[in-house]
C-alpha cells in the first residue's frame, strides 16, 4: 500500500496552494466521522441524522463568519465558481479583473466561445479596481461581475465591500472568489456580495476535497451543475434547484465537511493573530529579497509574494530552492491574465505563500538560499 | 466544536447507502496525507510530487481491477455519471433500465427537457435486460446506453459484460453505474464497457466525497463538466479535455483519494470472501422474512433486499426498526422508476443493505424486531 511521506526537514512556503498546517481538531473530526460513517440526509435512522447534523453544523460555522445564507458544499473552489457562473447562465458582458484564476477565466471563455457572453477585463492601476472604475465599466449590457478578492500571484486585494455596493446599486450580480483571502486576511464585509466561493484547504486550514458556495439571499436561482439524488423529492424526475440541497447532488463529503468545519472554526477564531503573523513574514521577506542583487520583486500582498531572479526561468529558481529543501511554487499559478498584465507570461514567477506555521527563522533560510542561488548564477 | 457521535449499540443495515466498515488502512492513509498536505500536480517541489504520487498510485489500484484506462477522480458517483452523460452530449435516443438511480435519470430528463434526447426505458422480465432485448431496442437513433449494474432497490444484476458486447457490436457507447456492484459482488468483465462510474464509500470501503469515472480506451472525448486549473497548460484560456487531468479541474481530494485507494485495495483483495459473506446474510434474511406473516418481500439481490410490512408505509416500518436500534433505509432510495415498476411508488420499501461487518446474530435481531412490529400492527 502506498503511504504519503512527510519530508521532515522541508521548509514549506506553498501555503497559497494548500496550507500545510491543519489543526489537530480537523483530523479528529474527520476520523470521528469515518468511524460513524452514515449518509447525511439519506435516511431516517439515528446515524444518518447524526451525519446530517455534522453537515448542518458545518454550514452554521461558515454562516457565523459570512452571515446568514445558503452554504452549498462543493469539492473545491473551482466547482463553486463553476456552479455560480454556469448556474447563473449570464447573457451579456461579464466583467472580471486581470488577476482571475483559470477557475474563473476558463468557464467564462467557454461561454464566450459559445457566443453567450462577452468578457471585459479590468486592469486598473496595479490591477486594483476602484469603485469608480467599476461603475464606469458597467453599462446596459453588463450581466455579471466576477472578482477574486485576493489575487494568487502577487496578492492584490480588491476592495470587495465597496465594489459589491457598486454592483448592487447597478443591479448586477457579483461573484467573489475568496480562495486566497478567507482565513488568510482580516474579515471582509460580504453583505452586498451575491455569491462567495471558497476552498476549504487554504486559509480555512481544512482538508483538500472541500469548498463551498455561499449564496446571499434569494435574489438569484442557480441552475444545478450536477443532477441526481438530493435526499428529497425522490419521486420527481425534475430536480428542484433550491439551495443548498438542490445544488448538492449525490453523497456529500461528510468527513471532509467535518474537517473543514473544524478548520474554519479554528481559522476564524485566530484570524487577527494569523493575519498579523503571516503579514509580518511577508514584510520581512519582501524587504530582504529587495536587498539581494538580481532579485526582481514582482509584487506582494498580505500572504503571498512573487519574485524572479534576473531572467532565470521561475521553474529553474523553484527547482534550486527545492534542492535546498524549500518548497515554493514556480510558473503561472493558473493565472495567465495576471502574468500577461505583469509581463511575466514567459518567465512565470516564483511564488512564496506564507502560512501560520512558518517562522522568521525559515524566512531567513529562504533568503540565504536565494542569495546563494543569485550569487552562483550569472543574472 | 461539533463532533459526530458513534451509536455503540447500533445495528447498521444501511450499507447500500454507505458502508459502515472502513479498514484501518483507509483512515491511516487519510491521516498521513493530511499531515503532509501539499497540492498534487500543482508544483515542482518534493511534497507536491509526493502528493501527485498518492493520486497516481490510487489510479493504478483502480486500473488493477478494471483494466487499463483513464481514472478520473470525482466527488461521488453522481458527478462521474454527470461527467460521462453531459460530457458525451448525446444526440438521439438514450436507453436505460427501469432500475436507474436519479443520478442517471435526472441528468437525462434534463437533456430530454432541452429536446436533445429521447429516453427509452427497458423493463424486461423482473427488470432484467437480456442481450437480445437490448439488441432489439437499439435502432438507428440510439445514441447511448446507460445502465446500473446492480439496482439499489432490489439488487437486480444486469449481465453487463454481455450487454456491453451488444452495445459495442452496434457502435453505441455504454456507461455503467457500478455504485451498488463494485466491491459488493464478484468481479465483472468491463472490457467492452466504455465508461464505468463508481462511488468510493460503498463497496470499495473508502471515504465519502470520493468516486471515479473509468474511461476505457480513446473512443470518445468528453466535454469537461467543470472548467479551471488542471495543473497543465496554465497559459491557455481553453481547457484541454484530455483525461484524466482535463476532467479534474481544481484541487483534488487527495486525502479522500488516498483513503479510497486503501479501501479499494482491501475490497479487491477480499472480494470473494466479502461477497460470499454478504450473500449468505441476504439469503438468511430473505428466508426468515418470508416466514413472518404480513411481510411482502419486494425483491432481493446479492447485497440488498427490499420488503414491506403489509400496507404500512415503509418510513413507518423503518422508524420502528430504528427505535429498536436497527438502521435500515426506507422510502424511494432516489429510484422512482424502480418503484413505478415494482408498484411501490407510494409505499416505498424498507431496504436492508448488508455489509462486511454484519453478522448472523444481527440478522436474527433484525428478524425478531420485524416479527415484533408485525405482531403489534394490524396488517
Amino acid at each position: 500500500m502506498w503511504m504519503q511521506k512527510v519530508y521532515r526537514n522541508e521548509i514549506y512556503f506553498d501555503n497559497a496552494a494548500t496550507s500545510r498546517y491543519k489543526p489537530q481538531s480537523v483530523i479528529k473530526a474527520m476520523v470521528a466521522q469515518m468511524r460513524a460513517s452514515a449518509n447525511p440526509g439519506r435516511g431516517g435512522h439515528r446515524s444518518a441524522i447524526e451525519a446530517g447534523m455534522t453537515v448542518e453544523s458545518a454550514r452554521s460555522v461558515i454562516e457565523s463568519h459570512l452571515g446568514a445564507g445558503a452554504v452549498v458544499w462543493t469539492k473545491n473552489c473551482t466547482e463553486a465558481l463553476n456552479q455560480a457562473i454556469f448556474g447563473l447562465n449570464p447573457d451579456g458582458t461579464v466583467i472580471i479583473s486581470t488577476f482571475e484564476h483559470n477557475s474563473v477565466y476558463r468557464p467564462l471563455v467557454r461561454l464566450e466561445q459559445q457566443k453567450r457572453i462577452k468578457l471585459k477585463i479590468l486592469e486598473g492601476e496595479n490591477g486594483l479596481i476602484t469603485p469608480d472604475a467599476l461603475n464606469a465599466a458597467i453599462d446596459g449590457d453588463t450581466a455579471l461581475i466576477v472578482l477574486c478578492e485576493v489575487g494568487n500571484v502577487i496578492g492584490t486585494r480588491q476592495p470587495v465591500a465597496e465594489l459589491s455596493r457598486v454592483a448592487a446599486a447597478n443591479g448586477i450580480p457579483m461573484i467573489v472568489d475568496t480562495a486566497q483571502s478567507l482565513g488568510y486576511g482580516l474579515a471582509s464585509d460580504y453583505g452586498s456580495v451575491d455569491f462567495v466561493c471558497c476552498s476549504g484547504h487554504k486559509g480555512l486550514h481544512g482538508p483538500q476535497g472541500t469548498g463551498f458556495l455561499w449564496i446571499n439571499g434569494n435574489r438569484h436561482t442557480l441552475r444545478p451543475l450536477i443532477y441526481g439524488g438530493t435526499g428529497r423529492d425522490s419521486h420527481s424526475p425534475v430536480q428542484s434547484p433550491e439551495a443548498p440541497e438542490g445544488l448538492e447532488s449525490g453523497t456529500l463529503n461528510t468527513p471532509g465537511i467535518a474537517g473543514l468545519a473544524a478548520g474554519a472554526e479554528w481559522s476564524f477564531a485566530n484570524l487577527g493573530q494569523n493575519a498579523r503573523h503571516i503579514a509580518m513574514l511577508i514584510d520581512f521577506l519582501a524587504e530582504e529579497l529587495k536587498k539581494i542583487p538580481g532579485v526582481k520583486l514582482i509584487g506582494r500582498g498580505e500572504s503571498v509574494l512573487s519574485f524572479n531572479l534576473g531572467d532565470l526561468g521561475s521553474t529553474e529558481t523553484g527547482d534550486r530552492l527545492n534542492e535546498a529543501g524549500i518548497s515554493v511554487r514556480a510558473g503561472l499559478h493558473c493565472a495567465p491574465l495576471a502574468h500577461r498584465y505583469l509581463g511575466t507570461l514567459k518567465q512565470g514567477t516564483v511564488r512564496i505563500g506564507a502560512g501560520v506555521e512558518n517562522t522568521l527563522k525559515e524566512c531567513e533560510l529562504l533568503i540565504a538560499a536565494v542569495r546563494r542561488i543569485a550569487a552562483s548564477t550569472a543574472i
